[in-house]
C-alpha cells in the first residue's frame, strides 16, 4: 500500500519542487541542542522497584507541592513503602499504591496534613502558553518543565493531570494525603481532578509496566483479594543510589526554542500519514519530553 | 480520615440547612428513563472473542463510516479475523489487531479502497453542544450517541478519537484501510488524528482485556516475535447470535435531558471528593453512558 504514497511524491517532484519536508515533533526533539536539556535532580527522582522485577521512576514536583514531596522524601528515606503493594487499578483511571489505609505510625519528619497544595501562585513562574483553549481552566501552557493551567485573574497556576502524572491519595477535605497512597494516571487525563488533590509528579520511565496490570474488580478498580495485590520491593530516592548506579533523566527546557517548535509541530502534524493537520493540540497531549541523561 | 468530613457537615447542619445535594454524574445516569435509553442494532454490535477466553464488544458507527462499517461486517460474516491476533500494543496509545498486512484475498463484497469518511456533513446531526472549548475543532457536542468535534463553517462533523474508540488501520493516504486492521485507543485521547482516520465504533465492553496487554518492545508498539501476538478466536456480529444468546447494550440518548444533565455534572463535580468543580470538561471525559440492555 504505501507504493501508492511514493507515487505521488514522485509525480509532485516532477512538476514543482515541494516545500522542505517540515520536520516532525520527534525530529525536533532529537535534534534540540544539548543547552535545552535540563537534568533533573537526583533528589526529585523516585525510583520504585517492584517485586516483580519491573522498575518505574518518576520525577518530583517540589516547585508545586514542596511539603508533599518533602513527605514523599522522608518517607522513602525511612523505606515507609517498602513492601507496601499496587492494590487498585482502575481502567482509563489510575493505578495506585501504599499500605491501603493500614494504621502504621508516620516515620519522623512527615507531615500529618499537609497544606493544600492543589495550586500555587501564577507570580513566578515564566509560562511558555500552550495557544489554544483548555476545557478547564482560562489558559494552559508550560513552566519549569511541567504542564500548567493557570488563571491570570486569580493568579494561580496548577500541575495538569496528564498520563502518567502521580497525585497524592487522600480522603475527604480537610484531609490533604501524606503522600503514603500515591496514584499515577493510567487513561484519557483526568482533569477534573485538577485543583482538587495534589500533583506531586510524573512517571518518567516505567510506565508501562503500571498501565499493563490487569484491572480490579472491585468498585473503584481495588482488588477484590490481597493476594492479587502488586508487591513493591522498595522505593528510593536517585540521590540514594550509590554514583554509578544512579538513575539520570533529562526534561526539555519548556521555555527553550525547541519546545517551542515541538508543540508547533504536535498541533501541526505534517509527517506523511497526515492529511489534515488539526490546527491544535490540548496540553496533555504535547507531553514534555524527557530522555535519560547521554552518557559522557 | 472520613470522620473529619463528617463533623464538618454536622456542623453546617447545625448552622444553616445546606443546599439539596447535588446528584453525581453516576446518580444521574441511573436515573434516566427507559426512554432516555437507546438499544443499539444487533448489526452495529461486533463480538470479538479472544482466545484467552476475554470478550470484546465493538458498537459500531455506520451514521459516521457506512462503507467502513458494511466492510467490517462483510469481514465478519466471511469469518476474516478467524485466527487473526492483536500484533501492536503501545503505551498511552493504540492495541491493534487484524492480519498484520498479510495477503490475503479480500472476501466478495469488501471495498479495497472506501471513500475517505474522516468526516461528514453536520447537516442533518442534530448536536447537543458540549459548551466548553476544545483544543482541536472550533466546536464539540454529541449526537446521534456519539462525540462529534465539529466546524458550523466548514459544514463538517468527524467522530473524536476517545479512549476506547476503534479506528481503521490504513497506509499511506490514498490508501484509507478496509477495516481488515482496526485499533482500540488505550490511553489519552489521540485526537490529532481526528479527520485524518476513519473512526468506525467503541469499545462498550471489555476494553480492559485490551488495555492491560503488554506493550510491545518494537517501534510503535509491534511485538517483537510472532509467538507474543495475542490469537483472535473469532469476531462476529451480534445478529449473527442465536436470539438467547445474543449480547445486547444500549446508549444514553445524547438529546435527552438526562443526558444534558450528566454532561452538566461531569463538568461542575461537586461529590463530596471534590473542593474545587472545573466548571468545564472536555469532549472525551464525558463519554456517553452504555449499559448492557435490562432484562425483560
Amino acid at each position: 500500500m504505501r507504493s501508492f504514497a511514493i507515487v505521488l511524491l514522485l509525480a509532485l517532484t516532477a512538476e514543482q519542487a515541494p516545500a522542505a519536508k517540515p520536520k516532525t515533533p520527534t525530529e525536533i526533539v532529537a535534534a534540540a541542542p544539548a543547552s535545552a536539556w535540563k537534568t533533573i535532580p537526583a533528589e526529585d527522582l523516585l525510583v520504585m522497584q517492584l517485586a516483580n522485577g519491573a522498575r518505574v521512576i518518576i520525577q518530583l514536583a517540589p516547585q508545586f507541592a514542596p511539603v508533599h514531596v518533602a513527605n514523599i522524601r522522608a518517607l522513602s528515606r525511612a523505606s515507609w513503602w517498602d513492601k507496601a503493594a499496587i492494590y487498585r487499578v482502575q481502567d482509563n483511571y489510575v493505578v495506585q499504591w501504599g499500605k491501603n489505609e493500614s494504621e502504621d505510625p508516620l516515620p519522623p519528619g512527615v507531615v500529618a496534613t499537609p497544606p493544600a497544595e492543589y495550586h500555587r501562585k501564577l507570580r513566578g513562574l515564566k509560562v511558555h502558553p500552550l495557544g489554544y483553549p483548555d476545557a478547564y481552566a482560562p489558559r494552559a501552557g508550560y513552566a519549569l518543565g511541567w504542564p500548567v493551567a493557570y488563571d491570570p485573574k486569580r493568579g494561580t497556576a496548577n500541575l495538569a493531570h496528564c498520563y502518567s502524572y502521580v497525585g497524592v491519595g487522600r480522603s475527604l477535605s480537610p484531609d490533604t494525603g501524606t503522600g503514603g497512597e500515591l496514584y499515577a494516571v493510567i487513561g484519557h487525563s483526568p482533569r477534573h481532578l485538577d485543583r482538587n488533590i495534589a500533583v506531586v509528579g510524573r512517571v518518567v520511565s516505567g510506565i508501562e509496566s503500571l498501565s499493563s496490570l490487569p484491572r480490579g474488580t472491585e468498585a473503584l478498580g481495588f482488588y477484590k483479594e490481597r493476594s492479587q495485590d502488586v508487591p513493591i520491593a522498595w522505593v528510593r530516592l536517585a540521590s540514594a543510589f550509590p554514583a554509578a548506579e544512579r538513575p539520570s533523566f533529562q526534561y526539555l527546557d519548556t521555555n527553550s526554542a525547541s519546545f517551542a517548535a515541538y508543540v508547533r509541530a504536535r498541533a501541526n502534524r505534517k509527517d506523511d500519514f497526515f492529511i489534515r493537520p488539526a490546527g491544535g493540540v490540548d496540553l496533555c497531549n504535547a507531553p514534555v519530553p524527557v530522555r535519560p541523561t547521554p552518557a559522557g
